[in-house]
């Protein structure tokens, strides 16, 4: 099998981009990896994009085939890899398989959505619940809010954790935000409560108390509020890969893809074995370890999938950096900081980053690749190595690691 | 690279199948598949699912993760692939590359689509339409039939062709239908005919002048009728790939995919070289017969995409087997028949056998992989031991080529 490089990235900022339209940040993304790559005079042979749903929100099908006709990469072939907000993780992996057959020598994976445009209540929301099963559980209501309120109340009841360490993932995911000039929310919270006291809105001792106050930060679903979801992003970002063994006439610095799995578990909560562990993410972390020889003790930096901030906590017991039940409270303890232990979502994660769906499997790569090359600015985790990502398609039933290191 | 072979396939029976959902019609070929290959109690490594709008179509996302819970497959790694109608095709690429790559053992790649239930008038045609350039043809009304109603004006024109051989490759295709006991049309034109005559709807010299005449067989893009055009339809078919080592181990059968190419060219009609040459077939088929160490005329049989039976006459021309211009007469002159110099769609083509978007492109291997085993019944070519397909996605845009040959 080929070894894959990564040798060009490209980002766009993330949030409510009213002036942009997806294949205009598809567009940009693209062209920003192409030419950090030195590659723009390359033949390449294969496009990935990953997106979950242009045809709804954007009345777009047959994307890849639009964008490399608009980014002039015609004849490149060109799909659309679809596993809902990870998308972006399942382009990569087609990508990564394009090179490592031979099949191709260039490949260019990018992921996007525009959402913020859709006025309609509840649309996206709706749309995005098409994830879960149609029978068992959308039929009653279930949405993916719906399900992260249900394992953050069985996770604080069975391992006796605090609402306020879920907050405080929040907490540390905005502090790093504000340190990432791509994300969508470049602030802390407390400069949210700053501003609230400002205008008159009220007074709080700290920001925890802040943060359970419903008129600021009302429930979405119980226990859960506002600020420990995502918010719903515009963005793209994209990767240029090629065969590692090529990878240095290239690019000085570039990323290795040593280990990629892929789980998947059953699409019906309550079928599984149980509900604060997620089998997919255990799985699908050992394949990456194990194929790029490696443990969760080499790991230097990680971008986890913090749809809802509890799946942070979750996520950092089964990608193998803490037991079960003391991911919050490690969180809670500083321990997953830039500096900490184990940093964790040093780009601010999807909480602050953003979530432009399809672009959150590539985007959690891109910043890996920035803190591997040292190319992370304020927010740089000192000589971080390795790296290792959770990509979110559906409410854990279908899980995508990717584990890069520097060659 | 691992050479790749297709152990099993599965096809469910095109039409409208109004008792079946789509998660039905993929799970259905998929365990066909399954058994086919003996690999039932195999553990697979992935999965990919072409289709083009599940989300739209039957307000279900996710649809890769859902088959694999559904068929007990977990915890393989699945993948959901669009490519517009060539989903398919890009689903087998991308389960080929899997192999040949090494990153998986076994998989199943299953392509379906369900439409027939959707009532709202020019509902599906709006969304496929949805692959066209936004700006410089959908917001002019554009849609697809329309495209192949120019490009059959502009080849009759420029090749001083007849509208009676685009007749002719209908008539051979409802012939061939006939013969395939999955096809949605199981029915010569012939037979339409005479139910019209039986029914007293009017008298007709031959089938030419029936087809010619407007209350049976009205005008959809001028000069194309409805007889000219696919239907839409339901349906699923699957393949098991395998790495071609161990392929003989599961079957005495296995049918190499010797083969693939896949090409874009311009999303805007108007920008190509030439209307009526398609440029990305000659690319891809090119690419295909060079992997394969083949030229046309080493192939035996072709399943081509005749979504609109122009597409058939032309494409039978860039894919190598007619000089331009020649297509719709060699079809005429019955040498694309089941007996003929290259037998074209012996399973009666998206015309006759129908065109579940998703499905087409895997449907189109399935009935190679049968020509090729043997087993195509009352429809076999003789002792055809090499095939190749053309999978559209878009109007031209991004096709798929896949040959395939007897180990």
């Amino acid at each position: 099998m080929n070894k894959v490089a990564i040798i060009g990235v490209g980002h766009t900022k993330f949030g409510r981009l009213q002036d942009k339209g997806l294949m205009d940040l598809l567009c940009k993304a693209s062209l920003e990896a192409l030419e950090d790559a030195n590659t723009t005079e390359q033949e390449f042979d294969s496009v990935y994009v990953g997106a979950m749903s242009p045809a709804a929100f954007n009345n777009i099908s047959g994307i890849a085939s639009a964008l490399v006709d608009r980014i002039s990469l015609l004849p490149a072939a060109a799909d659309h890899i679809k596993n809902g907000p990870a998308s972006g993780g399942s382009a990569i992996k087609a990508g990564f398989q394009a090179i490592a057959s031979g099949m191709s020598d260039f490949v260019l994976v990018v992921g996007g959505e525009k959402m913020t445009h859709i006025t309609a209540p509840g649309y996206v929301t709706s749309n995005v619940a098409t994830l879960t099963h149609p029978e068992a559980e959308r039929r009653h209501g279930v949405s993916l809010p719906s399900l992260a309120g249900l394992l953050t109340r069985a996770y604080l009841e069975k391992y006796d954790a605090k609402l306020e360490w879920i907050s405080d993932i929040a907490i540390k995911n905005h502090k790093n935000g504000a340190l990432n000039p791509n994300a969508h929310f470049q602030r802390t919270i407390d400069s949210f409560m700053e501003n609230a006291i400002n205008k008159g809105k009220g007074t709080w001792e700290n920001v925890h108390e802040f943060l359970m106050d419903d008129t600021i930060n009302p429930i979405i679903a119980d226990p859960l509020r506002l600020f420990h979801v995502c918010p719903i992003s515009d963005g793209a970002a994209s990767l240029v890969l090629c065969n590692a063994e090529k990878a240095k006439e290239y690019c000085d610095t570039p990323i290795l893809i040593s280990g990629i799995g892929q789980a998947t578990d059953t699409q019906i909560i309550f079928e599984r074995e149980e509900l604060t562990t997620l089998k997919a993410l255990r799985l699908c972390s050992n394949e990456a370890y194990k194929m790029a020889h490696k443990t969760p003790k080499d790991i230097d930096v990680a971008e986890l999938h913090d749809a809802f901030e509890i799946l942070e906590a979750v996520q950092s017991e089964d990608i193998g950096f803490f037991r079960k039940g003391e991911g919050a409270k490690a969180a809670h303890e500083g321990q997953t900081e830039i500096g900490g232990k184990i940093p964790i979502n040093p780009s601010g994660g999807l909480k602050a980053r953003g979530h432009p769906l399809g672009a959150t499997g590539v985007a959690q790569v891109v910043e890996l690749v920035w803190q591997l090359r040292g190319e992370a600015g304020k927010r740089q985790v000192e000589d971080a190595k390795t790296g290792i990502t959770c990509n979110f398609g559906g409410f854990g039933n279908n899980i995508l690691s990717f584990l890069v290191e520097r060659m």
